[in-house]
């Protein structure tokens, strides 16, 4: 009902954290394409867990086994249909979850729709583990938008309270091969430290990610409800943790004035462009041709060590949770692929 | 394919700035519900120019016709059609803009995708005059979402930079009231000062628009893609001039610690409640019983008075354009009511 | 909620028997086209009705009003409103059936759908009226198709159990200029006469309609769900009175051999065609650049003047129906440009 | 983009003949239902090949593996994943239609649609095998309609021109058990015998499935393009080899009158029912509460052994082609079970 994302291109979410599989379905992609598996497995690497001090332990393979939609490696227009295998599962740790939602989670909101029959080990259908196959899917439209000559990169422009250098496009695209997907390492480390005093502190932190499309031609979105805007940030809502969106100067923008917000067009060898960005690239829903800027704010990790205050649905009573477990003290970084991710599929949706 | 809204509930708008009308159809409205006309009216009026120094010159009837959907005043199934006639239209003044688009506006984007077709009368589809039929549909679902206890309100949380007083429902729910939409009176003023400033010195300003839905049980909305953050901001990025949307917290949680930016469940006179709201009422894209909480950001209107540098597509050389005509100096005020009213339409279509 | 059909291109169809108005809005329609508006008036008189002896008194001027969606007489982009105003209602004839549901009519399963608001009035929103701002539509995507290369007819292939002459497609495309659509004026004949006998005897006769669509090339459709014949039939039995459709030989094939079934394949001037034709042009769900075929049964008009039993729906109990007023006899002549305009915009759905 | 069936149950199937795996993702299925999986084995064992003369030789296990959506055995509110691997294939068998399509199958549409990059191994995403996964969602849905009281079954009401017995609702529900869909025993024999003889020669058979659901309520449907036709024809035409539908006299009814196809209505122990049920209990698109039926026309399995004519598009001359393998003389009994679970889909879908 709400696990399916687009209308030229379907992407079909499905699984549990504890499922037997997690996957998607890809349809309507392209046929005749060769995608490059390599490449998605670098690509979803980037959010895999255990990589580091900020990164939950529990290992997963991630390997993703495409069962559909490939003859002799190519796509062959039939749906894609890739599944990850659940393997190192230990549902004895989320035993309490049941009865004392987890503040921050999906837990309480999920018992109340499902009637109490939603799958509360792991967070279910709501982890963030759900993101692999979203990442899956991301990796193939970034491959083939890249044929049309369309790039997408995104960093974590914000940790804990700490900005990375300002944006530039260039170094933004190199983010993907550094450890932290910060443009700048001295901010990078700075995050990193925040990171692990937070994890220290049996705390968590959040931040922001900033993402940019380039190479988009002009003309792409459709008016109204159906905008560059409103279809990256329905896609970018569905991966957890993000609370909002902002495109070009965003909330800065609410602070200008016209006259300094209205980016001039100009001529340059020939094209139109414009000197500055604040529309990140989006008129009317539509893109002007500059660079499609946007960012998102991600809140802390809700899973913290401290005891909190919950319910419990069992008793009716008042109840003190202390939440065991695996759980990365910062998603940033690992987020950081699931919106270029969330922002490919919605940008080959738009591509006529 | 993109002025249709809402899967259970269809919105369809339709027009443009010059066309002969504009108006809505609403398909899979419950039946047998009698609006209130006069409700209507006045709830669009609030949006309706002329009410003031700060809005356009130009006078619009806005006056809905409603020519199907209705059998002896109520709702009969069949879709709802509202027609908006566009009575006063001068034409005249919106020559130049088919050679020389203006910045802020889609202009631009508009004519690169429609390829020199687009209407380019007074912004055409894309101007701010298609929040009236919007407004229409939004009452209406409005005031069912009232027979289940469901009430929406919105503010300008800031305008020109001048934060209005902290969020109080209560007061927020007066908000309509009032000559202009802020909580605080002198906030108001200050407001409309700068509004005043910013027109004189042929310049306009942006803000933030609050909007709370209140009495929206828990257990509503999606998960992933459908959810209630995915569904009102895909809605709202089709009001004009939206740039960015936050939840909750929003940006801020980005800055928070989970321990700080986690709100801790409590029961209270038997029912499950926070303590605090970061979450805007949402987690995991579904409803936990708590007012739900937005706020977005507009832009300073891009039609100012002052000369802007920009292209002639005709000549293809670099141009001035001073734009002429009737616009507002802040649209802030006005877009208030269109937010409730997407805010409202969205919130209907998750309704079960 | 289901007014609406397509996905690229998206038409909702408005309106009430005895409502102001009727309408439909089309949006996702290409840009820069100018619609020949002589020509879609000529093609809505088809079914409009008064022409003859076989066709409902009520006069109706069927003349649409384009109120959006053209900027100097080309389509901008914008959604197209077309607004047909309902002039010539009387009410009073139908005062019973909001307590004796006509048989054959959708009275009574409206009556428990909508929990009795639906509008009764000539049959509310089932009214055959609805097909006029689906002409219109129909209309429209027949002229742009054209463009393509692409067009359609359709004929009474059948009235009241007498056969036209086997299908002849050049003599088909010339049906829309007799006075009744079938290819052979003997068979024409008979069939008015069987309609005028029918009518005599306060009964009424059905028949079917057979559909070709010429110069679709190769390879239009999707797999599955979303191929030709599936998007042909969900549009076509949103004509009232369709009780069936059947695709090429359809349900002769049935009692075919695989071996005479199949349609051979063979190169005539470097061309892959068929010798036959006994796929409707459809394989897969995919066209194979024969020209698509396709017949649907229409029922005999419900409303009849002979006596009928019905239930009271008030007094619960069995009651007895008069129905009074205009009706046809027979609907399938001003049926077939309305299955001509349904298959025009499922068709136009499936152009890339 | 087409795979995917329904709104608010969104079924989406994917695989190839030959790919590693096929399956389906059930998104929208409602929350704490326990399907008795015993039961779907059953109802899929009904279609799977290897059961008698009249089937394909191919072994399939069809045994779905459930790989997400459940949590203890009951649906968790996440979307339902089953795969079925694909063991026994042998490719080697279908060579040649890379280059000589077969008629009657979507060999050639494939390629022209995808540019040649389509999977021609046994069909791919067109071959029949697909509907295992079909059947899968469709037991489930079934499964969930049953506690509705909503029963669907269905049978060959014709195989090789040979017609069973009139329906008979209660007989018709006990064919599920039978070795061959027909009520009639002697007519099964008859038809068994004509499928044989249409094997020895090399040749194919084809036939009508007819439908019927009973325990529907009046009241379920949409008007116009949403209506209860327009739902199960659009799902039912999923089916490969349908080639046409009808509901209740279907086109039957085109050659009735008025007032014999007319169904009259009456209280029957306080109920409202019909007399007859020409409308296959479909008015207006909408449910009067009368059982609904429909028939399906199946045509004759393409692959026959017989040489038939087609072109080698690689030498782009007439060539001749003899197929090989294992293939149905007749997928009528096959389909049964695929068009009940198309129909269940599709219902489960309108039920609000």
């Amino acid at each position: 009902m709400s696990n399916t994302l687009g209308d030229k291109i379907k992407v079909t979410i499905f699984g549990q954290s504890h499922s037997e599989a997690i996957g998607c379905v890809i349809d309507g992609f392209p046929a005749g394409f060769k995608p490059d598996m390599e490449k998605v497995r670098k690509f979803m690497s980037r959010r895999a867990p255990g990589k580091g001090e900020h990164t939950t332990a529990r290992k997963e393979s991630d390997a993703p086994r495409v069962v559909s939609g490939l003859a002799d490696g190519a796509t062959c227009g039939a749906p894609i249909c890739a599944m990850i295998e659940n393997g190192d599962v230990r549902s004895g740790d989320y035993g309490e979850i049941a009865r004392k939602p987890r503040p921050g989670h999906a837990d309480y909101t999920a018992f109340v729709k499902y009637g109490g029959s939603n799958d509360v080990r792991g967070g279910g259908q709501f982890s963030g583990r759900l993101t692999a196959p979203l990442c899956f899917a991301g990796a193939l439209c970034m491959q083939y938008l890249e044929t049309k000559g369309i790039r997408i990169a995104a960093r974590a422009s914000e940790t804990a309270g700490i900005s990375d250098a300002p944006l530039d496009i260039e170094k933004l695209f190199a983010v993907a091969e550094k450890p932290f997907p910060a443009i700048d390492g001295g901010a990078a480390e700075k995050m990193l430290a925040a990171i692990a005093s937070a994890k220290e502190a049996g705390d968590s932190v959040g931040g922001v990610i900033e993402c940019v499309v380039i190479g988009l031609p002009a003309g792409i979105g459709e008016p109204m409800f159906g905008g560059v805007e409103n279809e990256i940030a329905r896609a970018v809502f569905g991966v957890p943790a993000v609370k909002g969106i902002e495109f070009g100067a965003g909330f800065s923008a609410a602070r200008m004035k016209g006259s300094e917000n209205n980016d001039p067009f100009e001529y340059k060898d020939g094209a139109v462009v414009c000197g500055t960005n604040n529309a990140g690239g989006i008129l009317g829903g539509i893109t002007n041709g500059m660079p499609v800027v946007f960012r998102c704010a991600i809140k802390p990790t809700p899973s913290v060590a401290l005891p909190q205050k919950t319910v419990d649905v069992e008793t009716g009573e008042n109840a003190t949770l202390e939440i065991k477990g695996r759980h990365d003290p910062c998603i940033v970084p690992r987020a950081v692929p699931a919106i270029e991710a969330a922002a490919a599929i919605a940008i080959l949706n738009l591509i006529p």
